[in-house]
C-alpha cells in the first residue's frame, strides 16, 4: 500500500498566486473520468456546491470538479494529473469541519475519500487494524464486534453508548476516522490511547511519507505522522492509517453529578484523574445546557453545572473505583450520583450529552447554531469559562456549553439568527476573542506564565477561519518554518492551498 | 522559553560536502569563549574524544571543540555563530547511544547540554512539567517526590525499582529525559502514556518550531513534536520538553514466571494484553540471559524463558488483577509465581533485570559488550527469537536476550573479543542481519505480510550505522521527501552532519 512510486513532474511553473482561481485546462475533467471512470467524476453544480462548504459560517467556494476515487493507485494517478496542469487538490471526508477546511477557495479538484473505506491487517495479537480514509468510527468497531478489541468511541470526543448521526454534528459526528483535513483525532481525556501511522500520498509533486506500522517503536528516519495529521490537507493525502486498538473493558458505569459551579464541577475532574481512577469520557455541561437539554428531552435535571463520567474497568475493580469517584464528587460539592451500567441505561443518559447540539438549536427555533472549540490547559479552564459566559452575556448571545473537561477543551453552541447582521457581527467578533482567550482572560494570566501564548487553541484546526490567529501564536519566524515545510513538500502549492498557512 | 529570533543568516555560501573536514576557522573558539565564558569550553583532546563517541563500535571522531550552553539563549548564539562560519554542530546528552549519533564525522562543535537541567513549570492540575534537556530521570522524579505524580521510568524502557548508574547502560541508561539525539522515548508498552512537547532552537540558520505545551489538545499549524523527536540532532536541538506526568499508582506487585519456552512467554504477554490487565513493564530473559544472571548474582531461577512483570494499580483492585494474570500465566504453561509487592523486595526482583548488562559481560570476562536492538510486531516476535537464536548459534556468537516484550521489541547482548577481527567481523554480519530481521527470517513471512517491510525496526535510531538499512526500508523516494525536509530546516547541512540521511 505504500506509495513510493514517483510522479516525475519537474519543471519550474510559477507559483500558483494565493487568491488565483483559473478555469480547469482543457480535457481536463475528461482525464479525470479516464483515470476513475466517468461515474466517478462530477461537475454538476449541486454536487460541487456540496462539497464546497463546511458546517461553519465561511461562504461556499465550490470546486470545479469533484472525484471519487476507489484506490490508493487512483489516487495517486489523479494527484499526478493534477500536478501535472497545476490544478488544487481538495481532500474532503464528510464535510463536518468547522474552519472553513473544505471550501475550494482556489477551485480545482475536490477529493471525496469517502469510497476508499476497506479495512484491512486487522490483528488481534498486535492491536492493529488498517483502515481507508472513508472507514467511519461505526464500520470499525462494527468489523471489531466479536474481536474483543475496539477503537475508542470517545477519541473523537463521543461518549461510548452514543449513536451519532453522521455528518451532523461538526467535528464530534466527523466520523470518519482519518476526518476531513486529518484534524487532530482528540478525545476525552484519551488523545493518548491510540496511534496514526498514516501513509501519505502523492501532493502535488511528491509522493510519499512512511508509515510506523503497527510496531510500538520505530526510528527510522523523521517521523512524519504527527506532521502530516494536522496538515488539514496542505501536505497530502492519507490514504491508509494503522489504528492502536484496545481491550474493550469488561464492566462500564456511568453517571451525573451537578455540582454548585463550573469551578467545582473542575476540580472535581482534576481530582478524578489526580486519583489514576480509569474514568473515560468526562463530559461537562453548564446550567444553560442543563436547562436546555431538560427543555428538549425533559430528563428533570437540576440547572447546574453537570459532569457526566464513565468508568471503564474490570466487574473486579469496578465497585472500588466508582466509590473513590463518588468520594471525590462529594467532596467537591456535587450530588445525584446513580449508576448506569446496563448499555440501555447508560445509552439513556449520554443520550442527553447526545442531543445538546439539537437542545441548544431549539432554544431559539429558526436560528442557525455554531460551535466554537477551545482548549486550554485544565487548570485555567474554570477561569477561561467564567470570562467566556461573561463575554457570553456581555455580547448578549446564547451560547450554552459543554466541554471535554478532562482535555480542558470545550465548546459554546452559538445560536444566532443569520438574518441579523448585527448579532451575526457580535458572533464573529465573539469567536475570534474566544479563540484568543487560550493567551488569557483579557486582563491576562500575569507575567512569566507561557501556558498564555496561544491565541489558536482550537483542536478543530486553523482553516480559513483561524490564519490571523495562526501568525499570533507562531510569530513571522514560527510561521516560516511551517511555510518551508510546506514549500519542500508541495513545491507549487497545490495541495488545499489557501489554508492554514 | 519560544525561540523566536531570527538569527539573521542569509547568503548562499556553498554546502558543505558530505564528508568534507575542515578545521575551525580563525579565532571561532575565542568567538565561543565570548558566549558561554571560558570554562565551558573546550579543545582538549581527551574532552574531545569523550565526546567523539557513544558505546557503539564506531570509530571515535573527535569533535574541534566542546561547549557546555547553560541558556537557551546561549543555545541560540552559540548556533548562529556557528551558522554564520558554517561549522557543524553536534548535539549532546550522555553519549550512550549505540549507532554513532554523536561522533562528529565532520568535526565542529559539540553542544554537550548536560548543564542545561532546569525543570520548571510544574502543574499538578495539568499533570505537566517542563524540563531542559540535561534533566535526568532520576533528577525528575526526585523533583516529584511528595506531588502524588511521577513521570513513568519504564518510558525509558527501564523497570520501575530499578537504579541505573547513568551512562552506562545505553539507551536504557540514556538518563537524559531526552536523550542524546532525541531518540525516540520507547517503553515497556507505554510509550503512549506521556507526550513531548518539544521546543526546538536554532538549526543552521532557521530558528523555531512551535509546541503543543500543557494543553491536551491543539491544532495550529504543523506540528513538529514527532518531526523533532526521532530526528536524532539532525534538524535542530531541543531545548525545553513538556512532559505529561501520571498519578503514582497506589498499589504495585511485581512477579517473575518461567515459561516452557519464548513462544509462551510471549503468547502470555499477548494475552495479558488483551485482558486489559493494567501492566506496566513486561520483561523478557532468555535462558541464556537468565543463566548469566545466575551465575552473576545466584538468584538460583531455572535456565527458562522468563517474564518479569509489574501490575500497577489500586489497593482494592490489585488482588483481582494478580489473580487474572496467575491465571493467563498458568494457561501458558507458567510457573514460579510469588508476589513481591514492597519496594525492597521489587528491588531484588527487579535487581536480575538491571544486572542483566553486568551478568552478560561476565560469560567472558575480558571481552566487550554490544547491544543491539530490534523491534518487531509482538505477533513476529516468537518467530524472530527463535530464528536470533539460530543465527547466533550458526554465527558461533555470545548473545544472551532481554527483552521490552510487550512491545515486540528486544535487545541481543553480543559479548565478543575485540582483538580478534574474524568475530568483531561476525558481529557486524550478524548485527547488519538482525537490523533486516524486521523484514522477516530468512526465509521471508509470506506473501503480502506488509509487516515483513522494514529492515530498521530499531528504536535506537539511525545515526551512523543504519543509513544503508534506511534507504533499503524507505526507498529511495522515501529518503528524497526526508532530504527536502532537512533542506528546508537546516539547508547547509550543518546539524549532525553525516548521519541519519
Amino acid at each position: 500500500m505504500a506509495l513510493r512510486r514517483v510522479l516525475g513532474l519537474g519543471g519550474a511553473l510559477g507559483r500558483r498566486s494565493c487568491c488565483s482561481k483559473r478555469p480547469l485546462p482543457p480535457n481536463f475533467v475528461e482525464a479525470l473520468r479516464a483515470v476513475v471512470g466517468a461515474p466517478n467524476v462530477s461537475t454538476a453544480m449541486a454536487v460541487r456546491e456540496q462539497h464546497g462548504h463546511d458546517e461553519s459560517m465561511h461562504t461556499c467556494a465550490p470546486p470545479d470538479a469533484v472525484v471519487w476515487p476507489q484506490a490508493v493507485g487512483q489516487v495517486q494517478e489523479l494527484a499526478a494529473l493534477c500536478s501535472r496542469c497545476r490544478v488544487p487538490m481538495v481532500p474532503f471526508g464528510t464535510g463536518t469541519g468547522l474552519e472553513g477546511g473544505v471550501n475550494a477557495v482556489q477551485g480545482g479538484v475536490c477529493f471525496d475519500l469517502s469510497r476508499m473505506d476497506a479495512i484491512t491487517e486487522l490483528s488481534l495479537e498486535d492491536f492493529s487494524v488498517a483502515v481507508e480514509p472513508g472507514v467511519t468510527r461505526k464500520a470499525l468497531n462494527s468489523h471489531l464486534r466479536g474481536t474483543g478489541l475496539w477503537f475508542p468511541v470517545d477519541v473523537l470526543g463521543v461518549p461510548p453508548g452514543v449513536q451519532w448521526s453522521q455528518g451532523c454534528w461538526g467535528p464530534l459526528g466527523c466520523a470518519m476516522v482519518l476526518g476531513v483535513h486529518q484534524e487532530y483525532p482528540w478525545g476525552s481525556g484519551c488523545q493518548d490511547r491510540w496511534e496514526l501511522g498514516g501513509q501519505a500520498g502523492p501532493c502535488g509533486d511528491r509522493t510519499d511519507a512512511h508509515s510506523p506500522g503497527p510496531r510500538r517503536k520505530r526510528a527510522a528516519g523523521y517521523d512524519l505522522t504527527s506532521l502530516f495529521v494536522g496538515s488539514e490537507g496542505t501536505l497530502g493525502f492519507l490514504t491508509q492509517a494503522t489504528l492502536r486498538l484496545h481491550p474493550l473493558p469488561e464492566a462500564t458505569a456511568a453517571t451525573i453529578a451537578a455540582f454548585p459551579s463550573v469551578r467545582a464541577a473542575v476540580a472535581c475532574t482534576v481530582q478524578v484523574l489526580q486519583a489514576a481512577v480509569p474514568v473515560a469520557p468526562i463530559e461537562l455541561l453548564d446550567e444553560v445546557m442543563v436547562g436546555a437539554c431538560g427543555c428538549f428531552s425533559g430528563p428533570g435535571l437540576p440547572m447546574a453545572a453537570t459532569l457526566l463520567l464513565e468508568l471503564h474497568g474490570s466487574w473486579h475493580s469496578l465497585a472500588g473505583q466508582q466509590q473513590q469517584a463518588e468520594e471525590i464528587v462529594r467532596l467537591n460539592g456535587g450530588s445525584g450520583l446513580a449508576w448506569a451500567e446496563e448499555p440501555e441505561e447508560r445509552g439513556r443518559l449520554w443520550a442527553m450529552r447526545h442531543s445538546a447540539w439539537y437542545a441548544a438549536l431549539a432554544l431559539r427555533p429558526g436560528c442557525q447554531g455554531y460551535s466554537t472549540d477551545v482548549c486550554v490547559p485544565i487548570s485555567r479552564l474554570p477561569d477561561v469559562v467564567v470570562e467566556t459566559k461573561r463575554d457570553l452575556q456581555d455580547s448578549g448571545l446564547t451560547g450554552p456549553m459543554v466541554g471535554h473537561v478532562g482535555d480542558g477543551n470545550f465548546h459554546c453552541l452559538l445560536i444566532f439568527d443569520p438574518q441579523d447582521p448585527a448579532e451575526a457581527q457580535r458572533v464573529h467578533t465573539f469567536t475570534q476573542r474566544l479563540g484568543r482567550w487560550g493567551q488569557g482572560p483579557p486582563g491576562g494570566w500575569g507575567q512569566g506564565d507561557r501556558w498564555g501564548d496561544s491565541p489558536v487553541p482550537s483542536p478543530d484546526g486553523v482553516g480559513l477561519g483561524k490564519r490571523a490567529l495562526l501568525l499570533e501564536e507562531l510569530g513571522q519566524e514560527g510561521l516560516d518554518t511551517l511555510r518551508r515545510i510546506k514549500a519542500a513538500l508541495d513545491p507549487h502549492n497545490l495541495m488545499n492551498p489557501g489554508k492554514v498557512l
